[in-house]
């Protein structure tokens, strides 16, 4: 078998960096791994189509489940949203979890690609400068996740400035030493509406697609 | 592999605690799991489409078959349960178990399934402080099911007042010291029709769907 | 993997015990499990639809594919079955086997579900205090399955009084010693008209669905 | 898993024995298995549809590429096989091959399901006593097959008379020595019209369904 | 398991032979096995129906890919290779490869398949006493295979008198003692335009199908 | 199992060269395997239907996502890209990546696909001697990938002028020794129009499709 073409398990990439907020639908995740925490970003794009909910990039079963509960949501909100019902039905969304050649899966992304799609079907920016890691669920609850710390410092390292977190993850930040905190601010949420109200901004990016 | 994200087996979350009764279709159930009881919760939400069953939470075979049976059940008393069978086909229906970093799966949310459902179709509340576990069959009997013991264990520290079982889980609380058993009430049922009878009230919802 | 929701592996249930024959579509069988036979009810229902079938209750390929074979064998002889045509292609039919916690294979429920299915389009009551078990095949004979003396016990522990079986199965019966037949009368069969005509009453079930 | 429901590894059955020939689509085949030849039965059956083809049986891909393969045969020679192509397009077609504890697979049941197709579709009788082994392939040929030493003892016993192989397996059959043969007439060809032309009688089976 | 019917393990066929040019559709490929070169047929034939692909023969995934690159080639080309598209789109084509017992994988039957379909769709004869080996790509290239002095091998011992192969498999035959090669006269080709006009023959098969 | 065609084992083949530049979606990408890297081609071909995406060539889950990725991309884009919208609805894109014996993951083939299609859909050359090698997001960005060094010296064996890169990958060029480097001459990019702008000409390919 040595001729296999195995890009998948080829040399380490360098640790991601924040990227702007002119895009909609791209939104900036923590994510925990076994070497470390790490950052990542959801995409989404929407192409002409009946509704349809693509997602790419090497994702497990539950970390595809948290995007459909999140279409749900928005399906089942899109009034208080401020999103058309039928631009929902006339669109395909394709969300994307970059670096495909690491396999990724678990419910943190949950509130990330909230966020995104929000961003997506409003085509409104999300806040400059901000990440997120937080499960969601149908019924518009966030829920705590894991591996806080260390992903607390790969936001630092990524010059995260604002972090969001489930209400319930306040105590694992109060265990962290001070000094591996300063410069971050916290946001702790306990519903998805709050996520919304902290992330999307008013303003739309430029050049928003017409829906 | 060290760079895999992985979040599936990241740190432990605490045991959940009871939530309100003001969201149509969400239930609290009670699970057992190799290191003792737990509460979950099933949640389920309309939106318009036709009729499918959408369903999410990193759940096995036999729990997804619950599922069915409780909406099989539902569309086939319609009637005599409230709901308007053409509410049953214009909407797909999306239910979901949070915590989705836990597998789960096994016939004992098939109570709380229906329950779930019943609440969703008639938008009415359920009772409050009310727990449940039981297998269920398409002809409407409710089954017993095991792990009854650290069942009963997780709803008191969850500040559960009510449990409806099976009839015939009966004899396993009579096994249980009656020290553990203060402050809870049971309900011992063998119909499907009784778990609906007791758990969901005449009430609807604040702000119901109108369907 | 300590925190898994693993209803699955829970604590033993008791041994089954007869159920009425109130209900059209439930019908009682024997199994053979490695610790000694058992009983189990087959149940089925139908939902307004195009004829299409759903089988659930943990079961693998081959037993689906019994609930396969009775349902065609039914749709080829529905002229004499006395069912009309039209109801099979109007409603979903969906078989359920109780006790979802228990994985369920091989062919020897065939009987047991052709009784069902046409209690079900007949709405006729299956006789009282009966059990069954054998494969059936597409050309209507009745073939012999195995684990019969462990099943014989079962079905007396069940307080089951009659049951069927393929004819080339009595020899298993005549090899277990009389004083544990005793209370039992024995139906031997070749054909699944026979079993139809020996399990399905004239009389029709209490409140008939109105197909 | 003491308490699994597991029919599939039941104690054995006895060898089949030869049926009559009054039903259209009932064709006795020969199998080789690890303790010796069997023989086996294929079944097939129609109803109203659209000309979808149903396989059961226990059987692993190859065996239902056969199935696949016969029917396609007939697809193509509809003509000359004296069948209405609008029987094919107008009827769903189910091949069963029963003994369902018993898994299969292998490709020479190939002419024996092709004579059960052309059996009902002509709803004409299979020759008395036959049974018949051997590979087909899309273009007509039928290719040699191995195990024959088993299967002819196999045949014997089932009171089999007459057989149908691949004129390639003629060598198999000189090196048996004759006392195994006696009472038993070989058919050797190489064509599939050839198996069609010994084994399907004119004459139509009793009550043949009007297609 | 001492009772499964396991044909596909069964004792072993003779090599094969070269069967005549007179069916539109059957060409013959080489194939190398651990145990020496052998040839093998590929067949294919149309039933009317809507463009649909029909693979059977126990193939592998990437066998079954060559399928869908060989038509979509045709579809691609239909105009120079003297197709009508209409024929394509309002036929089905199933392709077989025969000995089904025998697992078949890799991409080597390419310009094999390609000749059949090409035969198939224009019913015209393929060349007599031509075999041929090479992986085929979309963009109409025939790329080198390996095991090619097992296959040439296996071609003599079936009396092939051509062979095609890549261009740049001249080398492989090179290596090879001429005393293997007398007899046989070889054809080397780089695009699969070339491997038609050498395969396919102005004359039309007996009995054409009118398409 | 000595019988089983195994071509996907069979003898290695040489390393690909470069080929020309006539052929439209024909595109040179690069790729590592465990004994060194290698060039790969992506080629790309339309058919009459529907939108439907067909991807062969024996490859993995994510670089399946890649291809999915890239034609969503286009979608979005097409204005800009000056690509007729309803040309993407009207026809079926087949991507294929030679070498089926080879099984072939990961994203980094991104970039390559995404020229591959470019190409195809406006029916315009791509630059003469160029191979790329980068994954792609949906935002329109270009990631590093992995095996840099080993690609590189495999482009120079297969006589590349020119290679495009993500500019995160800049500094594993660094890394290599300068005589390796000589004749070659890199293009870094970080987003997915710089690549199309750098490798797509204005001309279009000898005798394009009508799209
Ligand atoms: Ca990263
Ligand atoms: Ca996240
Ligand atoms: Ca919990
Ligand atoms: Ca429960
Ligand atoms: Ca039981
Ligand atoms: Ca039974
Ligand atoms: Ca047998
Ligand atoms: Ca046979
Ligand atoms: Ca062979
Ligand atoms: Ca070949
Ligand atoms: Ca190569
Ligand atoms: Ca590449």
């Amino acid at each position: 078998d040595e001729d296999i073409i195995e890009v998948l398990g080829s040399p380490k990439m360098e640790r991601d960096k924040y990227e702007d907020n002119e895009t909609a639908g791209v939104v900036t995740g923590l994510a925990w791994t076994q070497v470390g925490g790490d950052i990542l970003f959801i995409e989404s794009i929407l192409s002409k189509g009946k509704g349809a909910l693509n997602i790419t990039g090497n994702l497990g079963k539950v970390m595809k489940e948290s995007a459909t509960i999140a279409l749900e949501y928005i399906k089942g909100n899109a009034g208080e949203l401020g999103i058309d019902p039928e631009v929902i039905e006339k669109y395909n969304v394709h969300i994307h979890v970059p670096e495909g050649a690491t396999p990724k899966d678990g419910p943190s992304a949950g509130i990330t690609m909230l966020t995104s799609l929000v961003s997506l079907y409003t085509q409104k920016k999300v806040k400059k400068s901000i990440a997120m890691t937080g499960e969601i669920t149908l019924r518009g609850k966030v829920l705590p996740v894991g591996g806080i710390k260390e992903k607390i410092l790969a936001a630092k390292r990524a010059h995260i400035k604002e972090i969001i977190l489930c209400e319930e993850n306040r105590r694992d930040i109060e265990e962290i030493k001070e000094e591996y905190l300063k410069g971050l601010k916290f946001h702790y949420v306990k519903e998805m509406k709050e996520v919304i109200d902290i992330a999307i901004l008013k303003e739309k990016v430029k050049n928003p697609k017409k829906l």
